[in-house]
């Protein structure tokens, strides 16, 4: 499997640990990690630290998103992918979107390349979670 | 005017007051101010810290945002409006959007209620911003 996307696996795994909601994501700039990060929603009591949201933060203030690749453990939702054409992100790289269809087509017709990878085991430890806490991911995507 | 407009246009100075872009948005549920906060991306070094998104963080985790208004001093760029969308935020009411589009069309197309107020004040605050420093406006807005 792509070792990005193994990093953002270990990110959401970490948030897991930590009683959060496992969604994970990595920056990358010519094959190198520039950010890294988490959901925590529940670990800082904070609803806007989606992961792909605490990942560009981490990256801190890089001026320049031309060549980055943002890698996410689910579809990114609107408000992380709002951030990706804002700041002019050109291609995301999702685990998955069956748990959560996302802000594909949005990406995608702002002109970001968006590349589903479709992985059962993302899948699976998403699924698993919406199962068991429901509430928590019912509040995290505003519903 | 709007008094909640005036409450955003206290913390847009409130950033410039502190060196920031001045930028300001407060958060209102049925008449009461439940969020406020300003662009922070110079005061923290952090470039998620728009104006709008620091208000969402400093409302906390309200869990519904059912009957929420946003108001900013500036038309919400696709950052804030992916915010606006992902959250349910059915109505935005900005100060100007001269000095910068937005994100109003797409917000309007998912069926939020944008409202341009128009404001001579808060269009000279932002412009005067843009020209004395552009490389800090330009890096806010990805470009």
């Amino acid at each position: 499997m792509d070792q990005f996307m193994n990093e953002a696996i270990a990110e959401a795994k970490k948030g897991q640990a930590h009683g959060g909601i496992p969604i994970g994501s990595v920056l990358v700039r010519e094959g190198v990690v520039i950010g890294r990060g988490h959901n925590k929603r529940v670990q800082k009591n904070d609803p806007i630290l989606h992961a792909e949201i605490d990942c560009l933060r981490n990256a801190g203030r890089i001026g320049s998103y031309k060549n980055t690749v943002l890698y996410s453990t689910l579809m990114p939702c609107y408000l992380c992918a709002g951030a990706v054409v804002q700041f002019g992100i050109k291609k995301v790289i999702a685990a998955e979107s069956s748990n959560f269809a996302g802000a594909s087509e949005f990406m995608t017709a702002h002109g970001v390349e968006v590349v589903d990878l479709d992985l059962d085991s993302c899948k699976q430890m998403m699924s698993k979670f919406i199962h068991d806490q429901q509430h928590l991911w019912l509040e995290d995507i505003g519903q």
